[in-house]
């Protein structure tokens, strides 16, 4: 039985996390600060004999005196409206967060695991992205609160690796949806079903021939799962290369939710970002992985989860 | 009379900006922890009345009482050999050492200056690189701890700028040398001036033909004196854009120091640096600054320098 702490536990990702390990039969720690978590993702698991919690903010320190088999760090906000709102708690727990994070491996001499994101790519003049692109990201803009906390993020993995001989991974995570996700992530996803749910038409910037790729959350479960079981310390992209362009999926969220949901073409907005798409070849390889669930599925599955806490609000 | 804080004041660059603002009639307060500052460079201080020296870790705090009127970040490792020795310092300086100082001048309601580096730019793809470049960096590289902390810092700068309204200042600082240099930087300025100074053949990698530029360190001093005068909250590239080639380099220092002296060339290392120049024309047009002292003024005192050190040992 493994013993795995994991910070942000009470996030989208990570409650995902803690529930397939308990599935697996590990002991689970979990640790957030609520500061995008939501506790209802903690209270999920509460009863369950295998999972303890702590709330602690990692950027500020992790008190744990438990033997641990891995330490996952996947605390941050990650929606750009959850960042921008703060942006000095995001580069803290970039720098300060995964330091106590790795602190924490080495003191007990478990295996790490950096939760990086397809951001460090900023917006990349390269496409897809294989994990040897360096990016193209601007130190001061309004992303770099959250871009530049994951590279420095990388950096200092790699330097507790090269300095201490730290068991590290990196994980560089692209677009993932599906249950747990907040109502108010603020990203295209949660806003067609939160549009289609409330009879509202959907927004499509431009004629929505631009197109995003999205990993089912049980895709992104699967590949870190594997890649715990491989020697692997370079970073490995988990994403979905599939793109779908957004009217087609706002055609998909509308036939899911509300067949006779109006759907409606606004101006793009300026700063609308630019296409990302993963090159997973390294995760085929490494892993003999790839995602599995397709759009329909997965977006079934994350429109029932909205119904759901639709009806028990 | 203005109280200036210095971090990084034992520094090389540091300890020119303490001589230049007790010049100016101000109150200096130095902080170093000598990591890679010499004691020597507060030594040379401690007698002035206007000067005070605290030992501290800026990476683990900041403990200070004074009204200030500015904070001046300048502590970091800088030359690759100290760097890379000191990977994880290098990267907490970046972060928490940053942040401690942020922390001080919002305390205090002093102005803030980061000194950032060239380094940003990383293995640029542009030439020459103005301050809208977002530059090429390998986040997982062993020059990681120092490009991506400096980014970090920037960042951060930008995050206590956006959210606390705080007055702050980011130059990007180019090659520069001068007096006070450690003889151990390990780069091309120092390791040319050692070799002809102990009677050694000077080392050229490849045929010479490779540029350089480099900024003595008084140009520099006078640029951020300028900046300090002005309200400018983007970064502010400082360096020399006149472009030298290496062998005419070795040819100048051997000429000062031994004109009998061998000059031999040696394989290209693998990862030497490719060329790196900056684009001034911001600081030109803001600040009415260029670089003044010529490459054979500003070796000839940083030879003097070294002959005097020398002797003195």
């Amino acid at each position: 039985m493994r013993t795995i702490l994991i910070t942000g536990s009470a996030g989208f990702i990570g409650s995902h996390l803690v529930e397939r390990f308990l599935a697996e039969g590990d002991r689970v720690i979990g640790v957030d600060n609520y500061l995008s978590g939501q506790p209802s993702n903690t209270q999920r698991f509460l009863a369950h004999p295998r999972f303890s919690f702590m709330e602690q903010d990692v950027s500020l320190g992790l008190d744990c005196h438990d033997a641990l088999d891995w330490v996952l760090h996947f605390a941050s906000p990650a929606s750009p409206p959850h960042y921008q709102t703060y942006p000095i708690e995001t580069l803290m727990v970039g720098a300060q967060g995964t330091q106590h994070a790795l602190e924490l491996a080495r003191r007990t001499g478990a295996r790490f695991m950096l939760a990086s994101t397809s951001e460090v790519y900023g917006d990349p003049l390269v496409h897809p992205q294989p994990e040897s692109y360096w990016g193209h990201v601007n130190p001061n803009g309004l992303r770099s609160c959250y871009d530049e906390a994951k590279r420095y993020a990388e950096a200092l993995t790699m330097a507790y690796r090269r300095t201490h001989g730290l068991d590290t991974r990196i994980i560089r995570i692209f677009n993932t949806y599906g249950p747990r996700m907040r109502a108010d992530d603020g990203r295209v996803v949660t806003n067609f079903i939160n549009q289609a749910l409330s009879g509202e038409p959907l927004t499509v910037y431009g004629d929505g021939s631009q197109t995003r790729s999205f990993q089912f959350v049980s895709d992104l479960v699967e590949g870190i799962s594997r890649l715990m079981q491989l020697d692997c310390h370079d970073p490995v992209n988990l994403g979905n290369p599939v793109e779908v362009p957004i009217l087609r999926f706002a055609e998909i969220v509308r036939d899911l939710v509300n067949p006779s949901a109006r759907i409606v073409h606004a101006p793009m907005p300026a700063d609308d970002p630019k296409q990302r798409r993963p090159d997973i070849r390294r995760a085929q390889m490494l892993l003999n992985w790839q995602p599995r669930v397709s759009l329909e599925d997965g977006l079934k599955e994350t429109v029932r989860y909205f119904q759901r806490i639709e009806i028990e609000v």
